[in-house]
């Protein structure tokens, strides 16, 4: 192990992981990787990445743990700034797109106000990405020539919402929906009042990209049906439009485009596996 | 020279080149081309990763090219399809990701239709890699819950509207254009109109992620008074919305943050060079 090196300031990459498939890393991403002297990381990072570190390197875990309280965002900026304080190469690694809903703008402006060098490497944002996976564009010449992300926190039924959904039911062909296994029937419920079709597409992507993907096509009308929570486990991502019917005809998910009953029985004996 | 291969059937990868730094390639795409034995590429894909396929893969460009049509996208279909069934890997390189304004989706049609086996590997989207590179996040907790990515084609002043422009004004918190050189004024004058203030921060991103990066950070209101084009080529990524006053406290894009007016005198001279 080579001797530790004494710099005046370290440094802070904070690094899209992509969205579950170690191979859908950047290649710059991998290169800091391979060169940090620390990791700071959470939950929906894949094990072979945090491997691509130098087993040298200092390895902080972030994310929650069962029956511990989650690193809050300022513990989490405190971390980042002390390590870089000490001199070293920092990787922050997070899942998807660091700007992508990953609180990755609170830990620049925290390391801009310390005077702490940062560099942000895009992620493939899971988005788009799990889609992909699930062989549908969320943009399609003639169907799709808009899309809009959001994600599930701004449940329509809860308070202060930020979401003019109103607006939003109109305004784009394709909903994306992150972390929304809580809400999309609130969700779903909410796009039906504002006018769109009940029978409009919805595909449901566990783990989206990785071996565990499992896809789950639906209606708008069988998630507003729904009394709970959808019956997947996170992290989910949702697509709400037309272009879900898209993946009948491309060949990338398999053959499985029927549109599937959220019945949890049916759940279980009709989900793909991919 | 290995002799060349006989196979029965070859195989199609889609993949995504991301934003313009070739190093924002995916490791898996990066895989696929250097494995490739044609490859089909058009512009805006980094000449550094075209190096990176075999110097014996054959090189078919379907991009625009100086006095002559673009080629069609039928023909670009047929040329995969053709290039698939003399038995060759074939990697159909495009800029960003496949699936987001990338006709990806009419690829993987033709050859689902053809019976060639098709992957999809999705690519960092500059819809959100060149805003990081100019220090905006998309999201951001307390600025902006949601964003919505369209095209410029989508140009309000021009017949058969496909954009809810009414709804759009109001759905989301960020708004990202791509391809809106033309159009972007027109989509000002039209946001303003259905409600955006007029001193909603806009930026404006010229080859994000590459060494000719430039941004100009303006607003609704200075856009909007523009009687032509904005003074700056494709490709521009825009951005609209609170997010972009952000890049002053994010400290990735210097410390220019300063509201430009789009006079094209004043864009000579203010243009910020990353």
């Amino acid at each position: 192990m080579p001797a530790k090196r004494v710099e005046a300031m370290g440094r802070v990459a904070l690094v899209g992981a992509g969205p579950g498939d170690p191979d859908l890393m950047t290649v710059r991403g991998l290169r800091l990787l391979r060169a940090a002297e620390a990791l700071v990381y959470d939950r929906l990072v894949a094990p072979a990445l945090l491997d691509e570190a130098p087993a040298a390197a200092e390895r902080v875990y972030v994310g929650k743990r069962a029956g511990t309280h989650e690193v809050s965002q300022p513990e989490i900026n405190a971390i980042l700034v002390g390590l870089a304080r000490r001199g070293l190469r920092v990787v922050r690694l997070k899942g998807g797109d660091p700007f992508v809903f990953g609180r990755g703008g609170e830990e620049a402006a925290a390391l801009a106000a310390a005077g702490i060098p940062c560099e942000v490497v895009p992620g493939v944002s899971s988005a788009l990405a799990a889609p992909a996976a699930a062989g549908i564009p969320v943009t399609h010449r003639g169907v799709a020539a808009s899309f809009a992300v959001i994600t599930g926190h701004e449940d329509p039924a809860k308070g202060e919402p930020t979401v003019d959904w109103n607006a939003l039911a109109h305004a784009v062909d394709t909903l994306v929906v992150l972390m929304g296994t809580e809400s999309l029937p609130g969700i779903a419920r909410t796009l039906i009042a504002r006018g769109r079709p009940g029978d409009t597409p919805v595909a449901l992507i566990y783990r989206g990209t990785t071996p565990e993907q499992e896809t789950v096509v639906s209606t708008l009308d069988a998630l507003a049906a729904l009394a709970g929570p959808i019956p997947l486990p996170p992290p989910v991502t949702a697509v709400i439009g037309d272009v879900v019917a898209l993946r009948a005809h491309l060949g990338i998910a398999g053959p499985d485009s029927d549109t599937v009953s959220l019945h949890p029985d049916a759940l279980v004996t009709r989900s793909e596996r991919i």
